[in-house]
């Protein structure tokens, strides 16, 4: 509900220059920290600027677009008017980190026309929250401009500094890539796409084209995060930084002819997003981006569920079993599944996924080929009926796995008989995959028309009241809130790539990721490993999980996500059931979050109040490097005690020697208390905080 | 039913040359007129060549791949072996020109292998038949190239003079052109392309490549057609001419991303057939195409019928009304359509078309824009649930249109919905349409793509026992024996273009088209107006029809179909009501045909027998001269009298200046008689005879 809508009447401010006439106009966020200035040049620039506590952080940088299709170049703009407003409102999300969020701005809409086709309009909108900015162009209706393709937008962020910078190359098609931390001046996305030798398909764009969401750091220590909101109907955002002016102009992702968009007016682009703060931890606070999507287009949101689940998955990437139906080692039958749904029951998750229960798998890695699932044949061995009448006795869901093999056409041919057969078999929860290059060929993971098919997918599913998490889409940017039976996605380097045998995982990833990728929603990000030398079922291996195994509980409240894995196996769970408690006991909705510590590359640590109930839990990790911290309790209820059950790493850890060296210790807490917590190299803690 | 099949053990012969070492092996048509040898030189390459009797028409003549993955040429090769066979037997269509087809030829399967790399295996099937020769290629599931992708086919065809040819410009998106005729030598595919100025969308190749069916006359009078059947998982082929040598090679469609096929062993590839007669009445005849496609996968055919319809649709063409919904000028309405049912009720039609029914016209065409139709939501205007009763009180179906945009994705996304949707209104026929670019974008009409995508249509279609005729498709290849359902194609220019304000039609159209796109199946050729000037509701139009109206009668002969249109609209035929029941009696099934004399770009008389029936029908059409020929009844029955009713170009009919002026007679007559018949220019005749 709007709480606020108030037009203020704004007018362009001259100024004379020495070059051009100039007209300005500004407008500050609510709290007055943000300040974005507007500059029409009389050439017919226009470019924006934003400042963080009168700082500039964002300097003059262009606005407007090529199209191919009427074929103009739109970036002489003479101004037509400007209009302003403010809203301040509450809203209730479905399900996430916090109960309800305040969506409050200042926004400016500028009105253009181009300077050489005065039919041709064009919007801006700006919104200026407490700690970000997001603009949009908008294609108006009355606009001569109708159908139209987009050759290039020319939207630029020209930072005012060298920052520090965690970036992973641009690329169209994955975005599974480590993190690499050095100034702008210094990025060169070619040799660290080129070093990623664990990663399929790749599809580079050049040495200083990195993706968003991008995190920054300036020498002053303010912290700015570039993103897109809303992604919708169009490519996603790569940025091409030109170092001689630390400008990064926007790169989308071409289809398969080489264009970029095929739009049709009345049309908003995604928001583009500068969140900034002098406080990492308000950067994992923010709520901007999720502010910038559109309300859930669904209406009936009783059948969405937040999601706790183990999985037959973890035993196949080491070898334990096989996805294909060869030999005896499928992981995906009768009885085996059993095992899981059995445990899934015993430990109290609500479902199972499984990999590998359809025909196909032994014929599709690599081959860009086009039919290959048809996602309703399960295998020989796998008896879905049975399986179904099994889970439903026990209360558990089976998770629906539709791995595509990138070919997004065979999918949504069969979508509609695809979701039907789940909710013939009471499934509710579909993982999807684009492991693959995409079909329609030509087209890359995150080209406009993936991008509508992510939509398509969460749209359809809605239909049969499913919910979807996606494996290897686009980035995420805060669609869960129009779509919120969209719970996750995967879109980087998952806890999966532990077992990838080259560069792997390394112990700072997890206090990047929320940083970057997470600034657009949740990730599936499956941890929960336990056993840390992956030679348990094929001796050759050298792969290991780079973290202690309180990290990996610590993980479930640092990285949040709706729907989480406990990601190893019932064996390797067996081995420690008491950590595994955690890891039971963590809800996966919230009512409250805290961020109470933070810095990317280094160390996180949060806490989060269980969604109606009275409890907390808390999440810290540490990079490669061991960390002692205080964390105050402030955050509890006055007058109330609390058992803290404490899971952290033992003086001995480390993530490469000893991971799997861990203490639980109890003790009733109340909010005057503070906690000294030792992580390991490589290491987290975890605690709950039942109130008594 | 195979009624012979017997394994002959070939040698392949060995000859001494001055340069290499030569083995050849050859086979001959069951009456011995055609000689097909392959020929294998020592230094690996392999060539075919064609003789018929015993004049060479295709001189040795290249074979093989050149792969893009693996990255291989396969062009040299070492023999491992010769398996001969010969098929003599006799198979019944669900629908055709004749009720019963022989299928009889000499088999040659010649196994070979990679020179460079051994376990690369290749098979070449060549079948020889008494009209012409069809081979394929083979890639055996035992090669060691599992998953490979096409970069180009080396298959030439190696004339043997500069012949007088029958051409249109290759092209990967249209084949609506005019057809050209000159030498071999003279071929200008560009040229010919750029005066089309009445075709909208165009994706020429260069100067040198034109489409298949080509049809050749050698200087001795041997008619030469190349073409391809059973074009299934491939893209079309197209060849390119080397004028030095008289050479044509193929050119297959590529994708997206430049390439052609996407494969996967075991596959065969289309048939490339080459069918040669020195009379032209025995290339119309000849069912080496239809021969060379697999039986029908459809068990019950009982639902399949041909049909002749009348449609909401040229009143469109003309002006009379709008596909869209807008003013008063919405063609189809519900009362509108209401009168073309009686119509087709009370003049004994099967169907209506009906064109403009949904929503989505006002804003497609030229726009590339992917999601237009949903197939399911009428305009307002038009009453879907009142039609579907009424069209059932009658006796009539409604014909439904499913125009795609050429947007494939959109179409596939809706098929199953879209034809329920068909089911529930009582309808079991769809015009398809493919007007614009396809999407996938970078694809292309022809390309593999698209190629499946039509072959999807037809299945999917027929998984509801809908019939499919579709327009704008790939070029057909006689795939109406495997998919009968598969009713008609457009795929060249149809009558329609007499309303195109360039080049329109030419009065020699319609006797090129039998021998050249009709090579590959029936076209919906939409025959059948009565009225000639086109300005009857717009008064600034030019355009005109091309032909005498006797013609236009003579085409539902001349021009088989198993789906016949009345092209015009009832108040142009309530102006000719008597040569109307001409349309009226002409079947659209066969029991018999007789090819009585023809000549491409002149003349074409053609008889046949209704299906069931005694009865006879001719049908005779010239080009833009007059001509008179006498007809001998020879074919009509012993001992039998036949009413004939002969609908002929009055004497002073012109196409040019007097179009409607016919004279109808009738007069009982036998097998003894012969009919001098008189065309005008641009002229034509049609007979009904009715056996007494």
């Amino acid at each position: 509900m709007i709480t606020s809508k108030i037009t203020l009447s704004l007018v362009f401010s001259c100024f004379c220059m020495t070059l051009f006439a100039q007209k300005n106009t500004s407008i500050s966020s609510p709290n007055k920290q943000i300040t974005l200035k507007v500059i029409s040049v009389e050439n017919g620039n226009l470019s924006y600027q934003v400042s963080y506590k009168n700082k500039t952080i964002i300097e003059p940088s262009t606005l407007g677009f090529v199209l191919k299709r009427p074929e103009i170049i739109l970036n002489k703009f003479q101004l037509v008017g400007v209009d302003s407003s403010s809203v301040d409102e509450t809203w209730k999300p479905v399900w996430g980190e916090v109960s309800s969020i305040r969506n409050n701005y200042k926004q400016l809409i500028v009105k253009v026309k181009d300077k050489s086709k005065a039919d041709n309009l064009l919007n801006i909108i700006f919104r200026v929250f407490d700690d970000g900015v997001g603009f949009r162009y908008d294609f108006p209706q009355e606009s001569a401009i109708k159908h139209f393709i987009v050759k290039d937008e020319l939207t630029q962020f020209n930072l005012a500094g060298n920052h520090k910078t965690f970036w992973i190359p641009g690329d169209y098609d994955t975005n599974e890539y480590l993190y690499n931390t050095t100034k702008l001046s210094e990025i060169d996305a070619i040799k660290a796409a080129k070093k990623e030798t664990d990663i399929a398909l790749q599809a580079i764009i050049g040495a200083n084209t990195v993706q968003t969401p991008l995190m920054m750091k300036t020498d002053e220590g303010v912290y700015i995060n570039i993103h897109e909101a809303a992604l919708l109907n169009y490519p996603a955002m790569n940025i091409t930084l030109d170092k001689a002016t630390f400008t990064f102009t926007s790169h989308l992702v071409p289809d398969a002819v080489g264009n970029k968009a095929y739009l049709q007016a009345p049309f908003q682009t995604p928001w583009r997003t500068i969140v900034v703060s002098d406080k990492a931890t308000e950067i994992l606070s923010s709520k901007t981006v999720l502010n910038l999507n559109e309300p859930s287009k669904i209406t009936d949101v009783s059948w969405i569920k937040p999601q706790k689940f183990i999985g037959m998955w973890w035993e196949m990437h080491v070898g334990k079993s096989n996805w294909f139906l060869q030999g005896n080692k499928h992981g995906a039958n009768t009885e085996n599944v059993k095992k899981y749904i059995d445990y899934a029951a015993k430990h109290g998750f609500d479902g199972v996924l499984v990999e590998g229960w359809n025909e196909g798998w032994e014929d599709w890695f690599g081959n860009w080929k086009e039919n290959v699932f048809d996602f309703v044949t399960p295998y020989s061995d796998y008896n879905i009926e049975a399986l179904t009448a099994y889970a439903k006795s026990k209360g558990v869901r089976i998770i629906m796995h539709h791995e595509t093999s990138g070919s997004a056409t065979n999918y949504e041919r069969h979508f509609d008989k695809a979701y039907q057969f789940m909710k013939d078999h009471n499934m509710n929860t579909v993982k999807t995959g684009y492991v693959g290059r995409i079909i329609p060929r030509g087209e890359h993971h995150d080209s406009q028309w993936m991008v509508n098919h992510y939509q398509r997918v969460a749209e359809k599913a809605a239909e049969y009241k499913i919910m979807v998490e996606a494996h290897e889409p686009v980035h995420p940017t805060g669609l869960h809130r129009t779509y919120p039976n969209w719970l996750a996605n995967e879109a980087a380097r998952g806890n999966e790539f532990n077992n990838a045998p080259n560069l792997g995982l390394v112990p700072e990833h997890e206090t990047i990721l929320p940083f970057t990728r997470l600034m657009g929603g949740p990730m599936d990000y499956t941890p929960g490993f336990f056993h840390f030398q992956l030679n348990q079922y094929d001796a050759s291996r050298t792969t290991r999980v780079k973290t202690t195994l309180a990290k990996q509980l610590a993980l479930y409240v640092t990285m949040y996500s709706p729907l989480q894995m406990a990601g190893d196996f019932p064996e390797n769970f067996d081995k420690h059931l008491d950590a595994f408690q955690f890891i039971k006991d963590v809800p996966v909705d919230w009512d409250d979050t805290k961020v109470l510590e933070a810095e990317p590359g280094d160390f996180i640590t949060t806490a989060r109040k269980q969604k109606g109930k009275e409890n907390w839990f808390l999440g810290a990790i540490t990079d490669e490097n061991a960390r002692k911290t205080t964390i105050k309790l402030d955050f509890l209820d006055e007058n109330a005690r609390y058992e803290a059950t404490i899971y952290q790493d033992a003086a001995d850890a480390d993530w490469k020697t000893n991971p799997e060296a861990y203490k639980i210790e109890k003790k009733v807490v109340t909010k005057k208390d503070a906690l000294n917590l030792s992580l390991a190299k490589g290491g987290g803690c975890a605690i709950s905080l039942i109130k008594l």
